[in-house]
């Protein structure tokens, strides 16, 4: 009995006194964490899965999740590498909500890739990273956290992209697989409604500011006459890019110390400024931090 | 017993059954809904209560809740109408997050008014309009919802108006009754940790993308060098300038049947494009409609 104390429940006591004081220890507040966050709490972006988007206004980064959308992701790859997208528009503008681009007229015929094909709203299959939960139950899913630095929900077998601010997505029309080339990014408030509904297959990690200050479309529907669209100047796959002309954009891993405790501070904002704290934050509300590399 | 089946009991199970019959009608889709609205459904904004923001871009214009701050309201529309504001600047801009403007280097002095006053972060007194509930916890809230066209929660006596995007505040220091002056607007995912913390008194009702197309700060804090701040022209009060100027706008009751039906509508979107439905929505992905007058 001596023996089974010491070789098993003592290691378990042990390990839950030490989750205590972890737990308990002082939070920092969510800029000391992101300042703060050792090396090897961040990774590059995926150079094979980054596109480079420059419009007008300046350079917008999105990074790609294939294995969520592994046919829509190769699919949009291969229209980017033959310059399907330079030279056409964003074309839709709606202020708090999205801006979408594309081949607004249909005129341009892919060489190669497709215009449609089979929407991949979720994925059920096994995903070969981890997921850290922030929310058992936020009315949109039976839980919502991140993988791989992005929000994702997840019910039953089902996990999904979640359309936080930054989400990049397929549109379509009403058909569920008639979407391939149309893209948009989420500006606003998270429109979670769309969650499941459409191919979310990024986010992005860099210029949102230059997605904000498009033009908009003067009426509900947000689109915008000829005249008044937002160029896209060219997008490129990063890899494809000479690497000293790339960005040397860092996202923190979702899977880290420091994360976890970005999610428990985002929730118990622990600076004095504070008076009131909600114990709770929702998984949109904890944008995953993104930097240069130092 | 007769009687009080024809005088209680049945006209209680006939109101059960229209209950029925117009919940399960079949849902209009959201703009169905705010083009059908009756003109009833809708309410002048408060020229009392309306500020119209003069930038650069364009005209921003907010509608104050004075009942819900009444001290920090009236400190404002006074500041206001001594012309404290124009000529002055948004400052501080943060992309996804807020725009803060004011007196960035403290150096007008109010003549009438005050810098710094109470913070009035919540109201426990009674309210003279009808609690329209969106939600019995939405995590940050026991209750959230809708109350004279603003995003409001309730926890106990506790009233206050949500972080929405669009929300209108007043920024302060460490100490809770530091704010005065510096407001801010609120752009991106709702910031709801802010919730109870300040004094939040108003909403953008028109003019958003003037907002979200500021000039940004170059680091996490948001702030502007004096060159790259945004003027702000200037401020009124909308009663006060010509009546034939001001902009017929009409914001929808948000007790009316029509806003019932549109929070029902956004959490089940009827639309045949649809092929998920959450069956949920938050208060904050409810944007209250707002209209020129037809």
């Amino acid at each position: 009995m001596p023996g089974v104390f010491v070789r098993r429940l003592l290691p378990a006591l042990l390990a839950v006194f030490a989750a205590t004081l972890v737990y308990s220890a002082e939070l920092r507040s969510p800029y000391q964490i992101v300042e703060q966050a050792p090396v090897d709490h961040w990774r590059e972006l995926e150079s094979q899965n980054t596109l480079y988007i420059e419009l007008t206004d300046g350079l917008v980064v999105v990074e790609l999740f294939p294995e969520i959308a592994p046919g829509q992701a190769a699919n949009f790859k291969t229209l980017v590498r033959q310059g399907f997208y330079d030279g056409l528009t964003i074309y839709r503008v709606v202020d708090g909500f999205v801006a979408q681009g594309g081949d607004a007229e249909k005129r341009r015929e892919p060489r190669r890739g497709k215009r449609q094909l089979a929407g991949e709203f979720e994925f059920s299959g096994a995903l070969p990273y981890d997921f850290t939960r922030v929310d058992s139950d936020d009315g949109f899913a039976a839980e919502s956290g991140f993988m791989n630095g992005f929000p994702m929900g997840r019910e039953g077998k089902a996990q999904w992209l979640l359309h936080c601010p930054g989400a990049f997505a397929l549109a379509r029309n009403d058909a569920p697989d008639s979407g391939g080339t149309e893209f948009y990014a989420v500006l606003g408030h998270a429109p979670r409604y769309l969650d499941r509904n459409v191919t979310v297959f990024g986010m992005v990690r860099y210029g949102m500011e230059h997605l904000q200050s498009l033009n908009r479309g003067q009426d509900s529907s947000g689109q915008l006459e000829p005249a008044r669209r937002n160029p896209i100047h060219r997008i490129r796959v990063a890899v494809d890019i000479p690497a000293g002309e790339r960005l040397p954009l860092q996202v923190m891993k979702t899977r880290s110390p420091s994360f976890s405790e970005l999610v428990r501070s985002r929730a118990n904002r622990p600076e004095s400024w504070f008076v009131s704290r909600p114990g709770y934050v929702d998984a949109c509300g904890v944008p995953v931090p993104v930097r240069l590399s130092p």
